[in-house]
């Protein structure tokens, strides 16, 4: 079984990913937790790459494009796909990734490129069985994540992550597999909402 | 006016592309020469990355996938495009490209990959004006490039260089753009058919 979580900075991401593998590893199953980008030396290349931009040598010490900073991304999710995620799930264990090819496509999207270009640079990703999108305002999650930005920051992510999270929620509507959880309840309610959908899923299976 | 190079090692692109330069330089042309993957410290980490494989850290020490490389060869492309080949083109100048996205198609369709993934992976490349497709006979080619490498990486180089010049055919019916020039003439004689083109070209313009 193959599950995702996304959503903006703040939504709870990655404390959901650690109890929902919790739950799994209490069950008997085994289980993988990841994230994207990756924390491989590879991902950490690539994540550095595009941070520092002009700093590491492209040409002119230009930023890098946002073409290129697309595929980079799904350079590390091919080696994600390819050397984590498919042999763990032909072994039979449960993966959990903080992140997926979800989140390059609302963000990309955000920057201006093609959303049918970058749904096309992705299409070797395994899709997963399911997508939980930790929805919540914006407001909200610049709230939450208000201890890890410097203020200078702010209004440019501010209008970021509000196209980003509409982005999702067009995404939403386009991919079966997306599920919206309401990400503005305690975390032991986001928790139970998601096991509720999870125990669904393994029924049918 | 955008100018590329293709063909197998050995067929004379960067040879051709000098002359041509010199050629555009001689009549009054800015001339900006070039090639892929890029000679940019970007580029350089690349390439350096794929034909290194694993010990630049891709998980557990595996070859990087053929996905990712395509992926890493794009990017980098991605990088040359706006920083490099679409600026000079709006300054006037003649931009000469010792490969391009011809050579990832050929030579990642040989490796097995989706030729329309790669084609879609690539849409954001301008389209050159011209492309001289250089091409000859692999034997012919791995005469020439003999001194360039070892005995025993011979058979492997040679299957896959047949493959590739097959592709290169293949795509030369594809893109219309695509010139075959015969590159068993001597050096002078090349250099003479491309320019016979070349002013074709630009009494068109």
């Amino acid at each position: 079984m193959f599950i995702v979580l996304e959503g903006i900075d703040g939504a709870g991401k990655s404390t959901q990913a650690k109890l929902l593998a919790e739950w799994f590893e209490n069950r008997g199953y085994d289980v993988v937790l990841t994230k994207e980008p990756t924390d491989t030396p590879f991902g950490k290349l690539i994540r550095r790459l595009v941070l520092t931009g002009g700093k590491e040598g492209i040409i002119d010490g230009a930023k890098i494009s946002h073409e290129a900073e697309a595929l980079l991304f799904a350079a590390d999710r091919a080696e994600h796909v390819d050397k984590l995620i498919k042999p763990s799930l032909e072994a039979g264990k449960v993966v959990i990734s903080d992140r997926y090819f979800y989140s390059s496509l609302a963000y990309q999207w955000a920057r201006g490129l093609d959303l049918e270009w970058l749904i096309d640079l992705n299409r070797f990703a395994v899709k997963p069985d399911i997508v939980f999108l930790l929805d919540l305002p914006v407001k909200e999650s610049m709230n939450r994540i208000r201890s890890r930005k410097v203020k200078s920051e702010f209004d440019k992510i501010f209008e970021l992550q509000r196209r980003v999270r509409e982005n999702y929620l067009k995404l939403a509507e386009m991919f079966p597999e997306m599920k919206i959880i309401n990400a503005m309840d305690d975390v032991k309610t986001v928790h139970n909402q998601i096991i509720a959908i999870i125990e669904t899923l393994l029924g049918e299976k």
